[in-house]
């Protein structure tokens, strides 16, 4: 295997909060351990077409406290064809470098397995998204600051839903995981969540509203997660408006600014340890693993294993929720 | 003149944070100089109903923090009718209350002219609406936070569409006053506003465009004044979107979490001030006005022209925003 | 064993933010399952004094996203007495109260293990302290939000740092357990981190000044831990102010800012986790056990052995604060 | 008078949130109105020394939201020289400045005053510091911003507070003005406020306590001005506990977190409509003057008036702390 001297730093995908602090941890790790680092920007797009600039320490100061990526991010469909990974392989080439560190989610993941299998690059992934959907990491860098994010907005809706005696149907990221809609259900104190992994629509409905909430409460927030099959929260509060014309629904989708925002205290400790931690991995000889964190510690998982397997959700703590919003 | 000796007080129409702050001060300003304190609850609506009840120095402990109300509030249908204030003054002399304080906007100011031309009652109005439209104040309670909550949406926003190069339209609210929209353009340091006051359409898309943001900017935010007639900021972003295909264009709508939260210091010294500026009022015999901040001075408006009048937009912050955002 | 039908929950020792949600948690959970419960305020004071008051579901509404604790809490001297303790078992006699739920420190699981031993009354502990030094729990209620506090009180300061070039020694809570010190420091990206696990003073300073912070950086934050033997960060800064007069140092202690303040996301789920568990706890037969987090999951930690032993840090943080501060 | 080409600006003394908010609006309004724009870093040290780099719309992007200044600050002793004062008319005169723009506190606007006087160089003041203390505009860039750090601080200390049934004496900054403490008194519900204006030691200590607050209160929050003349806060602290053993007293002295954090909406608005003035100040021919807001409108105050006077506290504020603090 060639000696690894340069390493190349991408974010790819959605951008997650704590992204910055994981590309300060992987270029000063790498500094401190002799390595030169070089920032890719705008993903495997930048790889593509040589968008490529030298990391100094002081490059990645001031950025552990900010949103957002410095690296810029994209989704590249090119880089899903042979001819877009031929270029990729290219630029690495020219900019001699000789291993990546991916930061991003499930498709970024997905990209630099059959990028490391047809190239032969050593290739270390980082989990930075804020759905917290990557097998064989407990967390994912961003999901912390999206979940405290999405809190401190329900706990605003929370005030006006009082106040009005209303009932809010609030919609969060997490297509495909419910990890963001079901935990900020029952931090915000929220009556339900409705959530991919058991989107069991009537029952929902009729358990929340069969729990005659009237009785015990005068307002309610209902945690949706988004849904572009089943229209999310709008679709929810339609049906509850029509079943029900006498309650004063609402809606509010989050959106965007569930992604950015200064990152959490968490989000920075652990992007910082994943991004010392594929320092690490590369100085032992690691290829194609991403690196997570299982039982607050530092896990090397293969890429096959983390995009592979579906992350289950705790059901006991539907039973959290169910017990405390009485 | 009879003698007052029972203040009630209520908070009407939209919640705004800072309407706990008021109800604390006017209540133990109001014990303070002698007088009994009654809350009513939900508004008109309580007032009819006779939701009442006294409010000690300890009931209002701890509530200057909070967001909502927590007087709860609605809007009355019933107090539109003649029948209905009939009831809301009998509920007055059941619980001997002698003058009412009215905490709400442009609507609930309304009704309290129209109550206490038809009864004798002395009213006073507090402006209390994250809008900032009522005539004869500068600032009315809840709007400085709103405002600070809008900003640190799109500073979160911001980090997402920079990472992307996405041009952002984020819709805030204030339909018939543009004083959210204009104000948290410039303190985000966003590229337009689109106002009521100027919702010149084309005109504000061609100047926004034609201004060429790609030339020196790669991501944009646009803040658009909620509009039910032109379909707001979905309406330009798709306008945008058709013209221009190869932007990437988004659209985040704040919707409720502009009210609640809570209260920035601004807000709270203001309804502090108010709130005391209403005891001080009903001790000089003042009646039916509202009472306003001007020129950091506490004032009193008569009904007749703070509903009156529109509040004009100062126009040289759309100059400020314009040469800032080059 | 008594059949228990009442559970009496208590909060003691040093506040910490989350309490709330685990005193709601303790009450919905334990209402849930067929239980009265009982409100005993100011810690094992209250219980002596007889200071108790039944809490129902909706006592307990609102109050997740409130700092400090609703119960009140105190250190009880008397307490630690043979007749304290009886009075404590006398009024839970009176009251009706057949099973405690306490909820702090290490000196509050302490007193809980010594009165379950003299009076056979089933005990159960939740971890409630912002300084994260209970054995057999990953986490403890509080630690989440104060380490988030102190993280956004640092970016405030490293503002001001820059804008100078100067060096700050920024005190923080944990006498006697180097975690938030720590995690805190590798958080804001402080410079260095003094914790009581590894006070050797001259040793760090050697260590930082000899680094020469001075030729990559113009400002520096150090993160030391209250130590009322060697006078914390006061006495570190008067220490390189003297050895180097030429530096601009100053020092800011936190205080008790750290303890209040809303919940973080972790800590609200945490404090309903554990306080469902206490629940189940008790239905499952379980006394004496202090409910812990594990791996993610809740577990039951015998008292004797979550006060007996030290929680050791993480050294290899260490490691990563010293690579990313290069 | 020489045409003005090029503008120069800086900020000097204390760091204030918004001085980022104000060098961006300088840079874009004089940019746009044709004018080269030079940045001058570490205040008149910098103007001493030659630190002198050349600012586009660019390099002003995305700091609006940012604490700090990135144009660094100092005190200079130099700058108080004859000597001093002419290196930096050197300074100007190499690097072609004609104009200068200088962003800072009291003394930054007395420097400012002499050196326009000896070399005839039109200057223009911005006022910027969390004082808010120079006569002439009612708000300073960074007042508002370090008010919400003091009210949110003060807000996380009475959780704890009243969790545990204490008196705390909490020192905030504004050694020569009591704007800081009054205000964040009343918009933190404390209890009093110590203000230099008003430092009637016993007087004030005698009305606290005479007060009998335990006859209403159980906890209490006493904001204190920094004083190194009489010890501030702690000061207060002692005499409370030695007149009043039985009383549990705390003291927490805020520090120089108060300086940063990302601006306030006001501040952020305050500091582009300052900053855009000095620019159409210039075009008007002024020259020595400060732009400030009154009555929200942009005025021009002569650097003489700006100084020479004290700027009032507004006395009807006592009255509404006292009031509301029943």
């Amino acid at each position: 295997m060639k000696t690894i001297k340069c390493i190349g730093v991408l974010t790819s995908g959605g951008d997650a909060s704590g992204m910055n602090a994981a590309i300060r941890a992987v270029t000063r790790s790498a500094i401190c351990n002799g390595f030169k680092v070089k920032g890719i920007y705008r993903g495997y797009e930048g790889l593509i077409n040589g968008e490529v600039k030298e990391l100094t320490t002081q490059d990645v100061s001031s950025v552990i406290q900010r949103g957002g990526t410095m690296l810029k991010t994209a989704r590249s469909a090119e880089f899903q064809t042979v001819e877009g990974r031929k270029k990729a392989y290219d630029t690495m080439q020219r900019e001699g470098i000789d291993a990546l560190v991916i930061i991003g989610g499930n498709g970024s993941i997905t990209g630099a397995r059959i990028f490391a299998e047809e190239y032969d690059v050593p290739c270390i992934g980082l989990p930075g998204t804020i759905d917290n959907d990557l097998y064989g990491t407990d967390f994912t860098i961003g999901y912390d600051t999206a979940l405290n994010t999405i809190v401190e907005c329900v706990d605003k809706i929370r005030d006006t839903a009082t106040s009005h005696d209303r009932i809010f149907f609030v919609e969060v990221m997490g297509r495909d995981a419910g990890f963001l809609a079901q935990n900020s259900a029952i931090a915000s104190g929220a009556e339900a969540a409705i959530i991919p992994e058991d989107r069991t629509d009537v029952d929902q409905l009729e358990k929340f509203i069969g729990r005659g909430f009237r009785k015990t409460k005068n307002s309610s927030i209902v945690i949706v997660s988004e849904s572009p099959k089943d229209g999310g929260a709008m679709h929810y509060a339609e049906r509850v408006k029509k079943e029900y014309p006498q309650y004063d629904v609402r809606v509010t989708i989050l959106g965007h600014l569930q992604r950015g925002g200064s990152p959490s205290a968490y989000d920075r400790i652990l992007a910082s340890r994943l991004g010392a931690g594929a320092i690490d991995a590369i100085l032992e000889g690691q290829r194609n693993v991403m690196i997570g964190i299982h039982n607050d510690e530092v896990v090397y998982v293969p890429f096959s294993e983390a995009i592979k397997k579906d992350k289950p959700l705790d059901k006991s703590l539907i039973k959290v929720l169910d017990e405390l919003s009485i």
